[in-house]
């Protein structure tokens, strides 16, 4: 991978797919693959990153994802610890610099940050000396997210350039819309955006995607379905009349589906409210590729972290 | 151990001690007497199960059953991670299956489980991939604490055939008492169940047991009395007058226990409510064996665990 | 190091300051040393305690402690365990000391215990056969916290003898301050305190220190200012009449740093309330060795927890 020299931080952190080449995003899948393969084996170790030190750093709890960065971490060998930031030094009134001084000074090779605030995670990255992943900050990026889902799609299309993805449900909102839209125009993709007015973030189109207002349209010859978890504190009020009528119109169906390419894969980032944005029989569907996207979530993780600190250690 | 073809789970899982046949249990109890003497060492540590992924997923919090199976894990030289269930995915909507199928992508060896629900714990088995470990599931099974207790027992009456166990308390909700009587009755002893009709379930002696209502009758003679503990929420109300009553008819004190053979054990899986269910003097007698029963719990954890891998890998 | 005869826990467990010899406490920060280059290595690990059982006990929350202590184990390769003790056992009602027993029997080498009353840390150790290290007992004392200050100002003044230190602040309520006091008088240090009369300890004096009331004159010629954090449930009613006069007399801003040496160091067991009890620029000045206080208490609680072993496993 070559370095650009204006971008230092771009190569000790991940913050977003924003900054990334094209080169380094399919460098990254490329080694993802060879991790995908540890975890497949009776004895899922490494021993590359042997006495290093790995915190997860969650300011919002979330099981899956601090899950599998805990488990790409302890399979590559490093000393992983879980920091519980909600019930402790955070109630104090620290401040959110302070605790990234603090763990910074126990000599942490690598923090992996989620954080509710766009930003924070970038924020943190600059007062630390180690590597930061950004494990989702607020409704900016989710980067991680993004390389699992490029890793899954690669897998069964071959390739991403050319191919139409459509991103349905709650996009204002969304993170991981972001981080795939980035990633997608940068490996070549149609990409298409599927909600409702009062989930489109205004000036979306300048991320370079085609927006829809409804599924039949926004689907037809899609090659990838990526159905958006909509959150429960936005079933009801301003931005969805209902969940019955938010699932009429942009649940994923079968109805509906039959608009996608008749090879389409169905993604969902979880945890999914079924009957909500997806149907049962489609997320349990054989087009469903929803927990295949958990299994390369793992070893997407394993690549980055053992990419940055191969990077931080000079061995690149 | 022999395998019956017709029960290929009962070989990958261990959901209770129903389905396990008397030669089975006597294997585990006889590989837990070797794991004892490993967590006796300085270096308490085996390098069996290097790189092996064990998941504690706990829907309903418990410290030492956790911990024990976190301990088993670890000196079996396995990768541990605890999931905070509770606080998490669950909250937002997931389902158990999903819940199940997520971590199953993360390609566990082996998923320990404990569940409110009687038969959560099977059900979630029959969806993934790796072993489970039933660590308690509503009022139905809870294996390990019976295999803890049998070897208990063992170690210090040599066998188990022919004893006379006394389980007093809080049958009707106890899964710490049903698995005791399926695996006391396989092993030959002679089991009795001593509570007041409030917390006996209706036709208990279906399972083998004589039942009791007065504790002088049940104790008469016993080689083991085991206490059950009554839950806080059930000290009051429907199920029990006043604790001060329940002790004084059913808790456990030198009165009582003089009724039983001079050398009966005196057990109790724990966390005691002492003064409710037994008095301090007898909870900590020279017949108690109540921290003996939680070292035997690691040892048999790490059996189980060992056991389980060991099939699943094809070396037994 | 010398074990004194009529000592024997003092040997086995650190429970506090008060009982240490100066040789003793010199033996720590030296050995501490040693300890602060593992963790500035790439492989931070060493494998002296490969095997061992580390259990974090900690009945109050402390992000920080919690985690200086897991990494000192976990970069010693012991196994290390954290109890969530808050959520489970203790609600259900179960004693201190059969919480003690339980983990006794699962045969931990040494448990860092953290309890919200003094001597709640002294009584657990007599009931346990494994070395305990009291992480702070109500307000009586947290011995590592007085290492790590300790470690810091010898690491700046090459010493600890003849040194003025300041400490200031709630002096009423800090396990902080008493352990500090302890330990920086067997060493020879000046110390003083300084506070409101309202969070000042009666009969302070014969602990050996002089006490002000006035920044200004304690603060004079002082080689090291140690603040204590205010806790928040402190900072309205009794103790303090408004947390913005709190800081305008006590508060450490560069007005009154003038008063102490040139160089004098700023020091802080953190997490800080800013604008409270240390002013931002105080904290984040040329003179504040906060952070670095951070990295030196993986150091000493590594050369605690060695220590301990060590003797427990008769290698001293």
């Amino acid at each position: 991978m070559i370095a650009p020299a204006q971008r230092p931080d771009a190569r000790r952190h991940l913050l977003g797919i924003g900054g990334l080449s094209p080169q380094e995003i399919t460098a990254l899948l490329d080694l993802s693959e060879a991790e995908v393969a540890v975890s497949r084996q009776t004895e899922k170790k490494k021993s590359v990153l042997k006495g290093r030190t790995q915190i997860n750093l969650f300011f919002e709890a979330s099981t899956r994802t601090q899950s599998s960065f805990e488990l790409a971490g302890k399979r590559l060998g490093a000393d992983v610890m879980n920091m519980s930031v909600a019930s402790s030094s955070v109630k104090k009134g620290e401040t959110l610099i302070d605790t990234a001084m603090t763990l910074n000074a126990m000599q942490p090779d690598i923090l992996i940050v989620r954080h509710h605030s766009a930003g924070a995670v970038a924020l943190l990255a600059q007062k630390v000396a180690c590597s930061v992943v950004n494990a989702g900050d607020g409704a900016h990026e989710h980067p991680t997210q993004a390389l699992l889902d490029a890793l899954t799609i690669r897998r069964h299309k071959g390739r991403i350039a050319r191919l139409i993805v459509a991103i349905c449900g709650d996009v204002l909102h969304s993170r991981v819309a972001r981080s795939n839209i980035l990633l997608l125009n940068a490996l070549g993709a149609e990409v298409r955006v599927v909600a409702p007015s009062t989930l489109l973030p205004s000036g979306i189109e300048e991320m370079g995607v085609r927006v829809f207002r409804r599924m039949d349209e926004g689907l037809k010859n899609a090659d990838v379905v990526m159905m958006l978890r909509l959150q429960r504190e936005r079933m009801e009020g301003a931005f969805v009349p209902s969940v019955r009528e938010y699932f009429r119109y942009f649940g994923l169906d079968a109805a509906k589906l039959a608009h996608a390419k008749p090879d389409a894969l169905v993604m969902h980032p979880g945890p999914m409210n079924r009957g909500v944005e997806i149907a049962s029989e489609i997320a349990d569907g054989p087009r469903s590729v929803i927990e295949e996207q958990v299994e390369m979530g793992v070893a997407v993780r394993m690549a980055v972290i053992e990419t940055l600190l191969a990077r931080a250690e000079g061995n690149t």
